[in-house]
C-alpha cells in the first residue's frame, strides 16, 4: 500500500518537500557528474589529437576519427550516470526497485545471450577506428575477400571489390585483416623459365626491363627504389622459378606489375627465352607383360 | 494465509479502496509512460525519415522501412512497461512475487540458452533492415549462395537463385553478405590467349569490340564509361591472361558480359587470335634406363 | 517442526478452513487465468487463419498448421500457470519453498546446459512450421542433402532422397534450407560446344529444340513461358559454354531437363555440332636440353 | 550449538516425538507422491503403446522400447522426490541446509560445465529411442560413416561396418543421421555410354535387363514395382550419363544393384554398346612459336 | 570479535564441552555416512561383476575394470562427505562460513571455466572404461588416427601406430572411436579388372584362390566361414570393380589380406587376367580450326 | 560511520586488544594451515618420486619434474589460505566485506571470461608435465606440426622443426599430441614395383638389403630385431605396393630409412627390378563419330 | 529520504566531522595500499630484469619490455584499489550501494559477453610480450601468414609480408605462432633427380657446391657449420628425392638457399645430372576389345 500512502502524503507538504529535495539533490549531483565526465573526455580528446599530430597524422582527419570515438564513450557514460540517478530517485520515492532490477536482470540475461554479437561488433569497430588499421580508400583483405574500403562504421566495415560487389562485414566477425596499401606496396613476381635457359642471363633481361620501366615517365615515378631479384626460388615440374620484387607507391602495384608482365613477355620473345608449357617425358612400356 | 485474509479484507471497504487506488495509480502511471515512449518514438521515426530524405532515399520506401523498425521497438517497450506495472500491482496486492520471479528466472535461463539463436536472428535482422545493406530485388550473395532477394524479415532473409530454388537464411547465421547490384556493377574478364600472340594487338581487338558495343542501341546504354583494360595479368600454363573490366548499370553485368563474350569469340575468329587448348611439350625419355 | 504443528492444526477447524480457503482462491484464480489465456489464443488462432486466407493459402491446410502451433503454446502457458499456482499453494501451507526452488535451480542449470539443444530444436521447428518455408511433399535441400520432405515435426525434419535413404535433421542443426519446388522451378543448362562452332548457330538449334518441346503434349504443359538463352557464358579449356534456362512447374524440372538433354543430343548429332572431348595441343620439346 | 542441544533434546520425549512425527509425515507424503507419479507414468506407457499399435508397430517391440524410456523417467522422478524429501527432513531437524545447498551449487556448476556432454548424450539418446528413427538391424549412416546398427543405448549408438570395424557414437555428437533401410531402398544407377551411341537404344537395353531380372526367381522378389529410367542426366567429358532407379526391399539394394551391373556389362558387351575410357582430342601445336 | 570471545570461552568448561560434543557428533555422523556409502558401493561392485560374468566377460578382467571405477566414485563421495562435515563443524564453532563459501564460489567459477576440459575428459574416460568399448591390445581408430591401444586412463587414451609413434588423446576430445578388432574382422577387397574380362570368370578365379587359402595351414585357421564375393560393384574409368569380403579372426585381417593380394596377383598372371593401367582413347582433332 | 568509531575505539584499550587478539589467532591458524599443507605436499612429493623410481624413471629427472608441479600447487594453496585469512581479519575489524566480495565477483566474472584460456593452458600444461607424455629432446607432432621439443612450460610447449622454425603452442590448444621417439621408432616403407615383377623375388631382395644393413657397423646397431615384410599391400594404378617395417632405436628411424632407400635403389638397379613411372594404355578412338 | 536527511545533517557539525573522518581514513588507507603495491611491483620489475640479464638478454631491451608489462599491471591494481575505496566511502555516506552494484553487475554481464574477446586479446598479448616469443624485426608465421613483425601491442600483433601487405592479428586469435629467425635458421632442400642417376654421385656434387659456397666471401659467413645431406628421402613418380639442410644465420636462409639453387642448377647442367620432367610409360591397349 506504499503507493496509496504516497498519494496521501502528496497532500502532506513536508513529505513532498523532502522527497522533492532528495530528487533535486540527486539530479544536481547527476548533472555535476555528467559535467565532470564531459570535461575529462574533452581533455582526453585533445590529448589524443595532439599525440597523433606528433606521430604525423593530419590533424583534421585525426580529429574527426577521435571525435567519433569520444562521442560514443560520452553517450555510454551519460546513460550510465542517469540510470544510476533514476535508481536512486526511485529509492527516494520508496518504490521498491528490487523487483524492477530482478526483472531487468532476467531480461538482460535473455537479451544478453543474443546481443553479445552486437556488443562484440561495436567493441571491435571501436578498436578498428581507434587503431587506424585501415582507412576509407585503402585496399584491404578481410576474411580473404579483397576490395576497396568504402565505409568503416562501429558495427560494420564495407568493401567493394573489382566487380562492384559490395561486401559487408560485421566488425566482430573480422578474423583476418590485411591492408594492401599501407605506406608502400610491391609487385612480387615468380617467373618460370625453361630448364634449358641460363638463369643468370634471365636475371639480366629482367633487370634491363626494370631499368627501362624506371625511366618511363608513366611508370617510373610509381616505383620505389631499385627492383630486388631474389634469384632461383625453386625447381618446378617443367620450369625454373625466378623470384623478385618491385616496390611501388601504395595502390600502384597492380598497374606496375601488369606493365612489367607486358614488357617481360616482349623482352623474352625478343631474346628467345622460353616460358615453358607443361613437359612430359615419354617412355615405351617394356614388352615383357602388359 | 495472506490470501484468505485478503478475502476477508475484501469485505473491508477501506482496504479495498486503498488497494484499488494503488492499482489505479500504477495503471495511470503505466499509461503515461506508454504515451511518452510512443511520442518519443514517433518523433524519432520522423527524424530518421527526414535524415534519409536528405541522403537521397525515396521517402515512401524509407518511411516503410523505418516504420517497421519503430513498430518492433514500440512493442518491446510496451511489454516492458506493462510487465513492470504488473509486478508493482502484484506487490500492492501483497502477493509475494519472489517465488514467481525466481521461477521465471529459472525458466528464463532454461529457455534463454535455447532461444539465444532467435534473439540473435532478430537483432541481426533489425540491423540489416536499419542499415539498408540489401533490398528486395537486389542480387545478393549470402554465405556463398547467390540469388535474387525475395524477402527481408526480422528472422530470415530469403533468396531465389537462377534455378528457382528458394534459400532461407536465419539472419543470425549470415556470416558473409555481398550485394552485387549496389549503384553499379561490372563484368570483369580474364581472357587467355596463346603465348604466340602479341598482347598489344589483342588489347586493340578487345577495345574495338567494346567500342562497337557502346554504339549498339541495346547494349550501349547499359555500359557506364569507358572499358578498362588492365593488361597482362599473369602467365598461365598454356595462355597469357589479359584482364579488364566493363562497368555496367546494376544487374546488367551478366547480359553485357555474355554479349561481350559472343563478340570477342567472333572477333578473335576473324582476326585469327588463338584461345589456346591446354599445351604439352613432349620429350622422348633417354634410353639409358627406364 | 512446522509440519508437526500443521498436523495438530489439522484438528484445528478454523486453520483448516483458512488454508483450504486460500488454496481454493488460488485454484479458482488459476482456472480463470487458464480460461483467459485459452480464449486469447483461440482468437489469435482465428485471426492468423483469416490472415493466411487473405494471402491465398487454402484454409484447411493453414488451420491445421496454425492449430498445431497454438496447441504447443497453450500447453506451455498452462504448465506455467499451474507451476505458479503450486508454488503459491505451498506458500499457503507454510511449506518453505526456498530449498525446493534452490534445488530446482541447480538441477535446472545442470540439465539446462545439456537440454539447450532440445529447446533450440523446438524453437527452430516452431518457426519452420509457422513460416511455412517447406511443406511435406516439397523437394528441399537441408545442409546440402536433398530429398523429398516426409515429415516436419517440432524437433526434427525428415527427408527421403532418391535412393530411399531417410535423413533425419534436428531442426536446430539446420543451417542451410533450400526449397526446390516453390511456385516454379527451372532447368538451367550449360552446354559446352567446340570452339570451331558458330555460337549463334548453336543458339538457333537450342531454340528449335525448345520450340518442339513446347508443342509436345507430354512436356509442353510442364514448361512456363519462353526458354531463356543467356548466351556465351565462359570460355572453357576445350569448349565454349552456352548457358540458358527453361522455367517449369514445380518438381518437373528434372523430367523436363532430361528430355531436353535427350533432344539436344539428337539435334546436335543431326546438325553435326560437336560436344568436344578434352583437347590437348602437343609440341615437340626443343632438342637443346632435356 | 544446534547439534548439541539436539542431543540433549534427544532425551526430551516430546521434542523427539514431534521431530519423528514431522519426518514421518514427510516420508508418507513422499511415498504418496512416488505412487502417484508411478501410476501416471504407467498409464502414459499404456497409452503410448496403444497409440503405436494403431500406427502399425508390433506391440512387443513397441512395449519394450517405451518401457525402457518410462523406466528412465521414473528413476529421474523418484530421485527428485526423495531429494526434496531429504531437504525437508533436514529442515525438520533444524540442520541448516543453506551451506549444503550452496556447496552443492558450486560443485554442481563445476561438474555441470564438464557433464553437459553427458546430459546432452542422454537427451539425444532418449529422442532417438522415442522417435524410433533407427532400429537395431538397420543400415544407417551416422556422421558420414555407414554400417549395421548393433546397439542403441541412452549414451551411445554403435555401428559395425563392412570390414567389421565397430564405430561408437555418443548420441549428442550425431549431427547427420540417415537410415538406408526404411520401408524401401533403391539402387540408383548412372551409367556412362559413349557419345556415339543412340541413347534411346541404350534405354531399351537397360529396360530389357531389368525385365529379365524381374523374372529371375532370386532377384525378382527383391524388386518393387517397375524400374524408373530417368533419361539423359548430363553430358560428361567422354560419356553421356543415363540415370535410373530400381526400387528394392530394404537392405537388398546392394545385392540387386550388383547383379544389375553384372547383367548390364554382359548385355552391353553383347549389343556392342561402349562404356567409354577417358577421351582426349589431340592437336598439333602451331609452328609459329613454341 | 567472535574469535576473541571464543578464546575466552576456551576457559569456559561448559561451552568447550558443548562445542566439542557438537563436533564429535558431526564427525561420528560423517564416519557413519562414509561407512554406509562404502558398503553400498562394494555391493554395487559385486553386482556389476556378477552381471558381467553372466555376459561372458572373464571375471578377473571385469573385476579389475570395475574396481577402478568404484575406487574413483568412492573418492568423490568421501570428499563430498567430509567437505559437508567441515562446513557443519565450522558452523558449530560460530565461524562465519558465508565469506569462505563466497570466496570459494568466485574462485570455483574462475577455475571452472578453465577446468571444464579436465572434468569432461574424466567423465568421458569413466564411460570408455565402464562401457568397455576398447581394451588395451585392440587396434582402434580415434579421430582418424589408427593404432594399437597402449593405455586407457581416466584422462587420456594412448595409441601407438605402425611407425611406433605414440598418440595421446584426452578422452573428452575423442569424437570418433572405432574398434577394428571386436569379435571378428574382415578384409574387404575391391579389385579392378579390365573391361575386356568376363566378370564371371574373374569371380571363379577369386573363389579358387580363397579355397586354396582356406586349406593353407598358416592362413586357413585365421579365416571365418566362406568368403563373400559381392559382385560387380561399379564401372571405373578403366576398370570394372569386383568387390568381396573375407572374414577373419580379430587383428588377422591385414595378414590374411596381404596373402590374398599376393595369391591373386599370381593367379591373375597365370590365368592372364588384366589389372588395367589407366586407359585413354585418343582422337585426332578435326582440321577446321585449332 | 563504522570506521570513525573504530578510530575512537583505537584509544579504547580493551577493544584494541580484543581485535588484535582476534587477528593474532587468525594469523596463527593460517600459519598452522600453511605448515600442514606444506608437510602434506612434501610427503606427496616423496611418494610420487618413489613410485616413479619403481616404474624405472631416473630419480633426478623425476624429482625435478615433480618438484616443479608441487611448487605450483603449494603456491595456489598458500594464496587460498591467506585470502581466506584476510577475509576473516577484515571481518574482525568490522569492515563490511560484502561490497568488496561483490565487486571482486563482478570483476572476476569479467576477467574470467577472457582468462579461461589462460587457466585452460596451465591445467593442460600441468598434466603434460605430470603424465610425462613428451620430454625435452623428443621429436613430437603437435597439431600436425612436427619438430624437436625445446621447452615444456606450464603455459606453452615449444617445438623447433627441421628448418629451425620455432613453433609455440599454448598447452590448451594442443588437440593432437604424438611422440615419435618413445622407447622405439620404426621406418615403414611402401615400395611400388612394376606389375611385371614377381613379388616373391622382390621380397627376397628387400630381405637381403636388410640383412646387409644389420651387419653394417654404422646402421646395424640402430636396428631392433628382424625387419618385418608385410607383403603385397595394394594394387596401385601402375605399381604393386610392397609394405614393410624396420624397427629402430628412438630418433634413428630417418637415418636408417634413408640408408635403406639408398641401398634398395642400388639393389633394384642391379637386379633389374623396375620402380615404375605412371603408366597409360592408349586406344585409338573408334572412327564412327568424334 | 536518506539524502534529504543527509542534507540536514550537513549542518550538524559532528556528523559531518565523523563522515569526513571516515572518508579521510579510507583515502589514507587507499593511498597506503597504492604505495605498497607500487613498491612491490617496482621490486618485481627489478628482479625480473636482473633474472633476464643472467639469461643473456640485453638489459635495455629487457627493461623496456618488462617496464611495459609492470605499467599495465600497476594501472589494473590502482583501479581496483580506488574502486574498492569508492565503494567504502559511499557506504560511509550511507548511500545504498546495493542497487548500484546490482546495476553494474547486470551491465557488466551484458558487456562481459561481448568484451571477452578484448580481455582475451590483452591477456594473450601480455604473455607474448612477457615470454618474448617473437620480437619486432623477426620473421614470423601467425595463423599460416608469414611476414616481418612490425609491431607487438597488447591487443594486436602486426606483420608485413613480402608484397608489403600489412596483416593485423588480435592476439587472442593467434592459434599458431612460429618464429623463423630464432638463433639460427636453415635452408632445407629436397632435390629430385632422375631414376637413372647414381645417388651417391649426386650427393658428391651437392657437397662440392656447398664447399664452394662456404668459401665464397658473400655467402660463406652466412652459413653455420657443415651442410647436412640426409640422403635418399623418397621415391617420387618420376624422380628420386635427395634431402639435405644448410644451417644459416637468422633471416639469411632465403638468400643462401636461392644462391644454392642457382649453383646446383649450373653444377647439374655441367655434370649432366637430370632434374626430370614428369615421366609417363605408354602401352598400346590390347586389341581384344576397346
Amino acid at each position: 500500500m506504499a503507493f496509496w500512502e504516497k498519494i496521501k502524503e502528496a497532500f502532506d507538504l513536508q513529505a513532498v518537500l523532502e522527497a522533492a529535495g532528495g530528487i533535486l539533490v540527486t539530479v544536481i549531483l547527476a548533472l555535476i557528474a555528467q559535467l565532470i565526465f564531459s570535461k575529462l573526455l574533452d581533455r582526453l580528446e585533445n590529448r589524443l589529437i595532439k599525440k597523433n599530430e606528433v606521430e604525423g597524422e593530419p590533424p583534421s582527419e585525426s580529429a574527426k576519427r577521435i571525435g567519433t570515438l569520444i562521442k560514443l564513450i560520452k553517450r555510454g557514460v551519460y546513460i550510465a550516470v542517469w540510470v544510476v540517478a533514476l535508481v536512486i530517485v526511485l529509492g527516494e520515492l520508496n518504490v521498491e526497485i528490487g523487483p524492477i532490477l530482478a526483472g531487468a536482470g532476467i531480461l538482460g540475461l535473455a537479451v544478453g545471450f543474443g546481443a553479445q554479437n552486437l556488443v562484440r561488433d561495436v567493441i571491435s569497430g571501436f578498436f578498428i577506428i581507434l587503431e587506424n588499421q585501415i582507412r576509407v580508400g585503402d585496399v584491404a583483405i578481410i576474411n580473404g575477400t579483397g576490395g576497396l574500403v568504402e565505409q568503416i562504421n562501429f558495427r560494420t566495415t564495407v568493401l567493394r571489390d573489382l566487380s562492384g560487389v559490395v561486401h559487408v562485414f560485421p566488425n566482430g566477425t573480422i578474423n583476418t585483416l590485411a591492408n594492401m596499401t599501407n605506406e608502400w606496396s610491391a609487385h612480387v613476381f615468380n617467373i618460370g623459365v625453361a630448364y634449358k635457359e641460363n638463369t643468370d642471363r634471365v636475371t639480366e633481361v629482367i633487370k634491363q626491363v626494370c631499368a627501362e620501366m624506371r625511366e618511363d615517365p608513366e611508370f617510373g615515378p610509381a616505383m620505389i627504389g631499385e627492383e630486388e631479384i631474389f634469384g632461383v626460388d625453386s625447381f618446378g615440374d617443367s620450369a625454373v622459378m625466378i623470384k623478385g620484387r618491385i616496390k611501388t607507391k601504395p595502390i600502384l602495384q597492380w598497374k606496375t606489375g601488369r606493365e612489367f608482365n607486358r614488357r617481360i613477355k616482349l623482352a623474352f620473345d625478343e631474346k628467345d627465352i622460353e616460358i615453358p608449357f607443361p613437359h612430359v617425358s615419354l617412355y615405351a612400356g617394356e614388352a615383357t607383360k602388359p
